[in-house]
């Protein structure tokens, strides 16, 4: 950490700072420059609570050196964490790892039908919502315990392993005990409760960036559940606030090489939140495959004119065959390849 | 709502729309324009799901006429929300109410002397942190239990009400019997389940604006503790994410007027937060003040530069003294005046 | 255009948004509701400024049904345009069109290494500013008329065409002369003196989007140039501004597949400022390709780390030619492929 | 400035970056911590470019300690700038300034009336545009030099300054010779051409902040104008782009006490374009000078609903003076007072 004086700043003040340093364990270094002094606080493990010294008369700036995630971090593990799921499914490796399905489970007849749309076309596990966060409480709402059963039917008919969210304490241990991922939502992204409960239990966590959050806090809000225990968590960019409204988010690509660089852990897209329309889904989910991601997230609806959700974003079936077609052959021009069905790898 | 659909839409997808429509129980008003076909749809409540026709071929966009938020909104309550609390004092009438005090509760000595000192100024609700969500796992938590303890017990001396945040389904229970106000944070504007919580117990909540919601999502998020029988929100402007790292968020002051507008709920403002600076949070909080907030959440501390947190968006008392007089100054000049301690007023 | 009443409007209110409607020349069409009036406006062809209306009183909302540009629009021209170069070369088209170079035109020695560099790895058209904008007045501010008479030497040398920035009148007279495709960056997206001047001369324009504008802002400003007599704009994805600072800029993909469906003009990315980081530039650049972009802009220097402006996002002439291989494999993946050099055309 | 290396930084890759500190004329002072290296670029005068080092192999991050912006800082001059104009009104100083008037100049008889309106109720300059900067290219484009003339006439019929906005090179010309303040409007902020035309001439220029500009770049945009030579600018904060479209834009008024806080230059604020909604502009006009703003900037219109451009954010006149009355007191809370018409100071 460094702590910039004003160019003005008297030597009483510069002498404070450093005491306040010594005074919190660590040791301080000032280095006069033509301008203005800068003083470093050496010694630490990159926890440091800059604010009291912040708050020191003559303190110009406070400069992190040490990023505040530790576990996460590239820096102190380069090797890549590969999730190792049910029938030996892996992300983070050298596989795209794609995940589609309906926004919400809706009925037995209609998570069946997406089950085997997306299974038939490539997918290897199927995403839909039994417990759906929405801005408004007049919106469906999800059909809870009900949808669980329903995905577990799915799974065993079709051998697809799946990923569902989970919104609160309850829904959480549900979750945990149906599916094969547990989702966290980009809502839920900073929900501290919940994400130590996440990090005190043995499935996978799907952890979704919040809408706008940095790719720092996005990597704090990881390690809380490292932190906790699990090592298993699996990113995902899903599209961030934007200032125009003709895209439903401003889906941040960017951020897959920018996480790769600074954490070990994997990074999936979804580029059906990302965009919020049907048309914009086919480039985008290209684009994640071009850009490194390891593994795609999308939504697929039997019938999206009838969806009781997000009808606008979601595929159709023919539409998902052919994505996967070309998904296939960018992913080998970067030396991956797609994930085939839990089966074949068997 | 009304369905514009694409300059070259062939009738029969016109059609298509209308049928939708009035499949889902409603009316369908087509209007041929020189250009373009619009479909009004008419007959509803203000909380259709437009998703489905969205989906429709040749449907260009689809604009929503009616507001999704119904309970909290102005122009079906024109009357303003006044929350009634113990001993008198109201917030959302002529009173601005000014809430202060440290970012965290630290100490039996250290809350003490902060709710006498806010007092002493003018303050009459005083605020800080049992349970304190940190973007760290490796930063203060907070005191948690011990913490609302302190609370009571600083009430006990000081005569000033309480306000405290929740973070999960148990804190809302113990923060609900310990304090007058509960606070929601801007990290679970959206956490939902605990929204519906606080909606089915009595106390008045204190409801932050996230860091990117928008205000019709600041309200649907409000709609929620309303639709499950708590009329008692308080909303609060606390700054949004900016794309300047000079200040910690961007205070967005015009809130107060739209809010104003849109919803009859007191709305309220956090200056310390908002800005992050202890040099910017007199000039903003004066600022709120003449802009129309229902009352301030202003960080204090005995020594700031020895808080566990915030220490640098904290203000000396002495500091918070002064701006309260030109506060009550700022209040006069618009028809107003700052609310008196509750003692004062039995 | 709608026109969106209060729900409590008054019928003299809405009488009145009819009348002013009549008297600006075109027709109303009033439209009750359950909840409000609606008032559609008609006869119009796309450019009536709502500002009049929107002010009257019981109104509460404008909608514009038509977008507000026409020329750029492909709802009025489905087929797309193709910019025609020198040699053969064609934007727009089936090919996916590289430009690359250095940031700054530094000496002759560095141009022409830089273009012999892009030359071998299969780019056809050379970047490097002459005139530059810079935040600071005193970073360097390029080598003017020099630059320009630098790059003409380099086009005669290795054949490819050029492409450079005018920041002014002046300038803009100057590079129409020497380049085949005139520059107008961000920061002159709206310097709409510019853009007209632009429009009124024969050489195609490269428009960049600006840091904050909409797409519908761009699209405006190219609306401009067309107005002006020039078709042949092509548009530019370069980074909007956005919060996370772990980035230059927050790159807008999406821009891509969204300006493919509202307009009919080419529209190319820079993922070198698009991101500001080398390790970003490739895998963003592929993505780009998979997304559907017409071309690529890439800063490439034969010395990053002796450049004079730009050096940490410019890539190494070996990290270019990696970029290549895989581009031509992802444009391939989706029918498409890379432009190739002039002579090898013609 | 600081080099921030990696943690697995090799000595010599640490020693190279030394080595290029010391080429470009500098010190360096590497200081070893207990995770990393960070290496202090010293003996310089804020004015050093990084990108160089950026580049280099090893280096994580740097880090600016110097801010770029040295004329406009208020580290190197404490002293305010007081902007002095003919008849003794003076910008910066204790006095809250208010300009006031049409978006655009219409018609004689429209800005005559505008500015007997403003006159009346105590405003001291005139505001009205006669070069308007536009989106579309089919909107009113202003009166242009016969707007000009129309100005100079209310400016004799009133005893009000102009301050009138010029968009190019041949236009600044026309307003440096009629008008006593020029405006450079927020899409020419980082116009660079047109700001060093603006520091070569005599008069005071009103710099509009970027719709995405930060603080810093605003303060480097005048550093163009003075570092030509004119030390007359007044700086203004008209809101930036956000990503509620609630608002035109997102008022930042926190602008206020950061640039007071790091520039001696005069601020004022625009609350018409910081809002776009005549409801709003009181409420965040009182709250500029609440904040500490050296002046407004409002727009105010005879007939809001006949004017050809902003007519839903400009107040009608009586609004205005009841406006005036309220900043009056608010100035006074604050130690200040609003500036009365030139002729009584004189």
């Amino acid at each position: 950490m460094l702590i910039i004086m004003r160019h003005d700043a008297e030597p009483a003040e510069i002498e404070r700072v450093c005491a306040v340093i010594e005074e919190m364990g660590y040791q301080s270094r000032p280095m006069p420059g033509r301008q203005r002094t800068t003083v470093g606080l050496v010694g630490n493990d990159g926890r440091v609570d800059g604010s009291r010294l912040a708050a020191l008369p003559g303190v110009a700036e406070i400069l992190h050196v040490t990023k505040p995630y530790k576990q996460v971090s590239r820096e102190w593990r380069a090797e890549a964490t590969v999730v190792e799921l049910p029938g030996g499914l892996r992300i983070g490796g050298e596989e795209v790892v794609v995940m589609a399905g309906p926004c919400s489970v809706e009925s037995e007849e209609q998570i069946i039908a997406a089950a085997r749309a997306v299974r038939a076309a490539g997918a290897t596990i199927l995403r839909a919502g039994a417990f759906k966060p929405r801005s408004s409480p007049y919106s469906f709402q999800g059909l809870g315990r009900r949808g669980l059963d329903l995905l577990v039917k799915a799974r065993n008919e079709t051998g697809l392993l799946i990923v569902t969210e989970a919104m609160d304490a309850e829904g959480l241990e549900l979750v945990a005990d149906a599916a094969d991922i547990i989702q966290l939502g980009a809502r839920n992204m900073q929900n501290y409760s919940l994400l130590k409960q996440a990090g005190r239990q043995k499935k996978p966590v799907l952890l979704k960036r919040g809408l706008s959050a940095t790719i720092q806090e996005l990597l704090l809000s990881a390690e809380y559940i490292l932190a906790e225990g699990n090592p298993n968590v699996i990113l995902c960019e899903r599209g961030v606030r934007g200032f125009d409204s003709t895209t439903r988010n401003l889906f941040d690509l960017s951020a897959i090489p920018v996480v790769k660089g600074l954490s070990h852990l994997p990074i999936i897209a979804d580029p059906s939140h990302g965009t919020g329309h049907r048309d914009m889904v086919t480039p985008m989910a290209r684009a994640a495959v071009a850009a490194g991601a390891d593994g795609l997230l999308i939504e697929v609806h039997p019938q999206p004119d009838r969806a009781l959700s997000d009808g606008a974003q979601s595929l159709y079936p023919d539409q998902f065959a052919r994505l996967m077609i070309e998904a296939r052959q960018i992913a080998e021009a970067i030396g991956r390849r797609i994930a085939l069905p839990v089966e074949a790898v068997a």
